[in-house]
This record gives structure tokens, C-alpha cells and sequence, in this order.
């Protein structure tokens, strides 16, 4: 038996926001004090740290669990599956349905329960819960799939990260131009072919960096202090990541017995594209090797920090040729890797 | 291999709230409009359907994950294991950390970082995440440690459920009553023994279902629209409630191949006491037997509903002998049970 993703979907909010929009914001440093650079600056450097030129805000009248249903259904269209049929939905995201221009998160029902709603499935068999656990929520619903598959508890799972951060973020924070919204999903389901998830590893490091991702108050002093927005230690993160996500891919690919050189793509989270071109390189350090050219497909320039949704999605762009020099073929070997909020860190070594 | 529950903690908060202390509340209707009735009467009415005579607040200076801590390590000490063997820490919550007098949930990092964090655990290969599956999400919790375990991907898992309702309750509303603030936790783990989980099921029914309790205003209609509260169809739930959860736990039990006449106790989730009473009745009646004097034990009366942590509080405060009449004896088959927001609905066979 091999657990396998047989179809996947993605939803890229149509709002672009470039980095031109925020030369008009406010920036401040975290003691509240001006940054003493002009805005173009600021905006340039952020560019060249993270890649980033824009990044997608979805529409006002959408949520989260909205965005997660259109990417869900295309998953379900291209898995060609009744969706009557689906054990589970798992949905991963950080902060809930956030309307636009409020501050509260709707977490009730669990946003897999509206998705659930939304796609009219009525089987009530066919259980829906969310799991929390920061930017690779989406690789860990993957990984839980794997498990009620391997324990027996299910056939075929729906699992779907979906983010709006555009609407958590302090306008304040220089950080703030990272993040994105949209959302990614998959069909994840036992098949008679050997293909599919080798091996995988999870970790979540609580000990000192339980906070290093965090909801805090916004740089500008003067703004309701009960008012909290998503802050990030990223210097931290940075440090954090590239020793970590190394090992723990390593550590994966050891698992799966495959030899490093057969790896053909690297999937893994965009949240700043010097940390992950740092992070490969290190991990193919590790086996005293060196990147291969085009190892690492990139969607941040252009789509930014979805959080749990951009594995999925850049998944889903590669299977649907619309990332240019990219190509996945049958038998490849892959790597999905991601990091964040917890601070989690997961792999999964996939054979195609 | 069995799976079982080795250890069991609770955190019940000082702070009691009777309930004369509702006395001055201003009681609305949904529509905003005076209820033609004294408080005196709405009370002593909602008493006799609820059973609720006190419920618990939460110390203004603790949050959801600070009690799911509290409630852990007292769960890990019972256990007598040491913490950094825990492969899992699924912590339930449905609305976050709220912070005393704010309106944000607070849900980044997930609880179970947070309880990791304060646990002192360094083991970063002891994954910690959240799962949001409305009341049911701590049994559900125990059905998700046991398909790690089947499934070989855990030995040992932390089962946290952590709420603080109080923080999320409209106080124009008279179901405000209900809720109340609590945290209780479990290990599971395999065991060479045959005891354990017996059978489970799970179910999720959101077609009519998903929005029956939900996010919504106040019911005073001059205060923000934009802030929201714990809002529920009380009715529509009862009678959902009474046919789901029966079957639910019927089907449980065919499963596990146990005689209905060996179940000893029920352990169900806290709701409301003339709901539970009767889902009990309706379950027996499905086996054409009438419920057993005894057979469900009741927390409700002076503890409320609150929510994922009614059930393993209960079953922490029979292990401890500190529920007057009520015993768990070696070999006993008992049911826990569960519906909530969602609605989920869940039961677990369980052999003592």
C-alpha cells in the first residue's frame, strides 16, 4: 500500500499588493521610535532579504474557511472523487476566519466543519477538524492523514491550509509586507501502488522558541494595547531555521533509504527567500553536496508568505505547469519541508 | 497491545459563580427586545433544565493554555512518567487564550506549545499542536493519540482540553449561564495489557448543522457589531443531541462487541442535565433496556459546561474518588461521549 496525494487545488486571492503600497505606511521600529530610513529604502531591502515584490489580500468578503472550501473543490475536481467518500477534513490555518476590518478570530465552528458545509457533503462519517501548528499546518494535516490511513481509521482525507494573515498584520511593521493570503488543499489516500509518502518527520521546539513567532502589539504605542497583531522574532527565526529545517529534512531523507542525489525537488515553505536558499544549502551540506540548479521552486516573489498554504499551492502550480522551468515527473522523489509558529518544523520525502 | 488512559489531571478554578450572581444581569432576547420576566424566574427556570447551580471562572490572570498546564502536569505526576517520553500533545480548545476583559483568542503559537513550553519539555521530536472539534475535541483527542499509536507513530501521547468559556459569553444572553472555565488532561499510551479503548466513533454533521452554535453579537443590539460571543440554537441542539449521540454511542458499542448490560458508567459531556438525561434513556431505549439508577455520572452542578474539559474532569474526579456514589472499578466498561459546535459528536468504549 502506498499513501499518495491524488489531486490537489489552490486558490491565489486576486488582490495584488505591491511592495510600491506600502511606501506610503508608517513604519516603526518595536520601542515605537521612526525608522530612520525613507520608505523606499526600507521597501528595497525587504525585497532583496525575502524576494518578495507582491503578495495576494483576499477580497473583503471572503474569509479564510471561504478561500479553503475554492481551493478544497478544485482538489476534490482533480482527484475525481465523489466527495461522499472523503474519511476526513483536516484544516490547517493560524488564526481562524478574520473579517475584514475587525480584530476577532471565528474559530467556532472549526473552519473544516464550514468547508465541509460549504462543499455539501453530508456524510456524517466524513470528520472535520482543524489543527493548529503554525506555518506547516498544511504538511502535518498530510502526515496526520498518513496516520488514521496506516491505523486503519480512514481511506481518503481532504486536507487544506487556508490563511488570510493580510488580516492580522501590523500596518506598523516593517514584517508586515511578508505576509499573504490563499489557500492550498489535497486529496491525500491509500493506493495499490508503492508510490507516495516515504517517510516523514515532525518536531515542534517549545523549550526557547515557543514565542519566537508571537501575537503582539503593534509598534505604534499610541494604538489600543489590547489590540494584538502577528509579530515575529525574525532574526531568531532566521538562526533557528537553517540549523533545524536542515536536520530534520536530513533526518527525513535518511528515514525514507533514499539517496540524496535522487531527490528532484525541494517544496518547501515561502517565508523569506534568503532563509530558504540558506537552509538547502545547508541541507546539502550535510551530505557534503551541492544544490542542484533548480532544486528549490520559488513562489514568494509573486504570491509572498501564505503561511500553511504555500506548500500546497507551490504543489499545485507545479502539477499544473503554471511555475515556469518547473516540472514534477512520475517516480521523482520530492521533499515537502516547512517551518514555523510553535516553533514547528515537519518533512515529508514523497515519491511522485 | 491495549490503549489506554494512565493518568488523569484536572484544574478546576477557585473563582465560583452562582447563580444569584445573574441576578442583575440584563436578560435580552435575540432580537434585543426585554424578556418579560424577572431574573429570578429566568434563573430558577434555566436551573431546572440545565442543573446548573454554580459554574467556575477562570483567575483573571490565567488563560486556557495556563490551566491546560496546570491540569497536564497533575495528569503527568499521576501517570508517573517522565515528560520527555511524550511523543504528542494534542491540546482541544475552541476559542484560544482570551485574556481577561479582551475580545481577541489568542492562538498563536498553538496551546500545546505554550504547554510544552511551560512543561519544561525539550524534546523536540514530542509534537504539540491543537486540534478545534467543539466540545468533543478532548475525546476526540484520545481518538487521534490512538491512531498515532496504531499507526506506530507514538508510544505515549498528552491529551489536554482547555477552555475558559467565561471569557467568550454575552452577558444579554441567558444561555451566558451555561458556560463555564475548566482543563483536564490524560496520557495514552500503549500497553501490553488488553484494556483500553475498545471501539470509537466519530462523527461530524454540518449539512443543517455547522452554524447551530456559532460566533454572533450580542443581544444587546447597541453594543459593537463587531465583537461576537459563544452563541447557540439551544432547541435545535437538544433534539440533535438526543437522537446523534445516542446512535452515535450505539454504534460505538456494537463495535466494541460489549453487552450494553456490562457498561457501568457513562461519562458524557457536561451540557445540560436534562439533555444528557435524555440521551441516556434514548440510548437504552435503542437496546430496549431502561438506563441503569447510577449509570451517569454528573459534574454539571456546580462545575457548568465547560465544554473539552467536562469530560476528562469527570473521569479525573471519579479516578480520585472525589464524585460522591460514583466508582470505576478494574475490568468496568465504561463510555465516554461528547457533542459540540461543529456538531461533532464522539464516544469512546473504554474498558477500565
Amino acid at each position: 500500500m502506498g499513501i499518495k496525494i491524488t489531486g490537489t487545488g489552490s486558490y491565489i486571492p486576486k488582490g495584488i499588493e505591491k511592495n510600491e503600497d506600502f511606501h506610503q505606511h508608517e513604519f516603526l521600529n518595536t520601542d515605537g521610535s521612526k525608522i530612520n530610513h525613507p520608505n523606499e529604502v526600507i521597501v528595497e531591502k525587504f525585497k532583496a532579504i525575502t524576494g518578495i515584490v507582491e503578495r495576494r489580500y483576499a477580497d473583503d468578503q471572503l474569509v479564510a474557511s471561504d478561500i479553503g472550501f475554492l481551493a478544497a473543490q478544485k482538489a476534490i475536481d482533480d482527484a475525481n472523487i465523489d466527495p461522499e467518500t472523503i474519511d476526513y477534513i483536516i484544516c490547517a490555518h493560524n488564526f481562524g476566519d478574520v473579517k475584514a476590518n475587525t480584530i476577532q478570530s471565528d474559530i467556532l465552528p472549526c473552519l473544516a466543519s464550514r468547508i465541509k458545509h460549504r462543499l455539501r457533503i453530508k456524510n456524517p462519517k466524513c470528520v472535520a477538524y482543524d489543527i493548529l501548528f503554525g506555518c506547516p499546518g498544511w504538511v502535518e494535516g498530510v502526515i496526520q492523514a498518513q496516520a488514521y490511513i496506516k491505523a486503519g481509521m480512514a481511506k481518503r482525507c481532504l486536507v487544506v491550509g487556508a490563511e488570510t494573515l493580510s488580516r492580522v498584520v501590523d500596518k506598523h511593521d516593517r514584517d508586515s509586507m511578508i505576509y499573504s493570503d490563499g489557500a492550498g488543499a489535497s486529496i491525500v489516500e491509500a493506493t495499490d501502488t508503492e508510490e507516495g509518502i516515504l517517510a516523514h518527520e515532525s518536531a515542534s521546539f517549545t523549550y526557547d522558541e515557543a514565542y519566537y513567532l508571537f501575537f503582539g502589539n503593534s509598534n505604534n504605542k499610541n494604538l489600543c494595547p489590547d489590540t494584538r497583531y502577528i509579530k515575529m522574532h525574525g532574526r531568531k527565526i532566521y538562526e533557528f531555521a537553517l540549523t533545524n529545517v536542515a536536520q530534520a529534512m536530513k533526518d527525513c531523507l535518511e528515514k525514507s533509504g533514499v539517496d540524496v542525489s535522487e531527490v528532484k525537488k525541494v517544496l518547501i515553505h515561502q517565508a523569506n527567500e534568503k532563509m530558504d536558499e540558506a537552509i538547502i544549502k545547508r541541507f546539502y551540506r550535510l551530505f557534503k553536496a551541492k544544490a542542484p540548479e533548480g532544486i528549490m521552486p520559488m513562489s514568494i516573489h509573486k504570491l509572498g508568505n501564505s503561511s500553511v498554504a504555500t506548500v500546497p499551492t507551490l504543489f499545485d502550480l507545479i502539477r499544473n505547469n503554471k511555475l515556469e522551468d518547473h516540472q514534477i515527473n512520475k517516480g521523482d522523489v520530492i521533499i515537502f519541508a516547512s517551518v514555523g509558529a510553535g516553533m514547528h518544523i515537519n518533512a515529508i520525502v514523497y515519491r511522485y
